[in-house]
């Protein structure tokens, strides 16, 4: 039987090393893809076009949202960023997992279109623990601070949604942690019932003498 | 935040080594409990009380029916089998995952009392390799073989109703996916609730400044 690719959405608590957790992941083991975005937002010093991003012209883009070649995009801040359909498509038909790394919005958009998807949210080892990583070294001003701790306000609301908490304490846990629920993923039931099915049958026909 | 032990159940096709693949994961993670069951009937030369089963008397058993002292319990060729409940929830409680090795309507059973708990089946790579085995050597009669088949079709029908396929291909491999199961069942969201509410609760306060 085929191992199937799974489509894994990583979301989290800004400053919870979801990155490092991810590039880690990568680094281990080759059966994963992280997904690239489309964006319209101009490329950074360094940046390569396929790499970081598939940079793309507001015409480009919205001429993609038209032909609906993404899984999901959004607009922040006068630009577009989206995930390509076929770049995600083409890994899973390899038996890869893709990894996405978006926000619960975008999350749940994926869920609905991809209901084997996987949705892990990592958080820290506590409320404590993250407050320390929110306030910073003592260096941050207040405003700062505020800005942070709403954001995590925000960004704790859809926990729920999520199929696994992902406790980020040590890093290496974390990453292995991560690799076991994404390679069990591939051996849900409910993913299986075409190779089932086909095993129930030739039993059934061993049995009648067949 | 703690690890929590699951309650896990393993069913599969005679002849797939499913007590092998058990005996290997006992031997390599601390973390495990194979279940003992209580039964009436005698012991074999070697066995011994508390290890390979609990020996009760057929009064003992049917009192311990009557206070709900069992999991799941069935009547085999005039013997009572069961799983203690004591046991299992002792060994839950201190985080052990615990593996019951039982069939299709034991688990099913086990689901309706425990929701969390994980439901494996153990299954051949191909019905071809299932028959091999099933057919052996060649030294068997038709008699056995047709009457292995039979069973295999009967053991086929619950499948759907376990969480996930276990292919035992190569051993290494199979003891390895089955850790991996078990290990990411204890951070399904749904078994975390608590967890999430007490996180966003000290967060939400440290935004208030609190």
């Amino acid at each position: 039987m085929k191992k199937q690719g799974t489509l894994v959405v990583v979301s989290g608590f800004a400053g919870t090393g979801k990155g490092t957790v991810m590039k880690e992941l990568l680094s281990r083991y080759d059966s994963y893809a992280l997904s690239i975005s489309a964006t319209t937002r101009n490329p950074r010093p360094g940046e390569v076009d396929g790499r970081e991003y598939f940079f793309k012209t507001k015409e480009e883009f919205e001429e993609m949202i038209e032909k609906d070649e993404f899984v999901e995009f959004a607009c922040y801040v006068g630009n577009y960023y989206g995930t390509p359909k076929k770049y995600v498509q083409e890994q899973l038909a390899e038996g890869k997992d893709v990894i996405l790394e978006i926000e619960i919005q975008g999350a749940l958009n994926i869920k609905s279109q991809f209901p084997d998807a996987l949705l892990l949210f990592i958080a820290p080892p506590s409320a404590d623990v993250l407050k320390q990583r929110l306030v910073g070294r003592g260096t941050e001003t207040e405003e700062v601070i505020e800005q942070r701790l709403a954001r995590a306000v925000e960004e704790s609301k859809g926990i729920e949604n999520y199929d696994y908490l992902v406790v980020n304490d040590e890093l290496d846990e974390c990453v292995e942690n991560v690799h076991q629920m994404i390679q069990s993923a591939g051996w849900k039931m409910s993913r299986r019932a075409a190779d089932v099915e086909d095993l129930r049958t030739q039993i059934s026909a061993f049995a009648k003498g067949e």
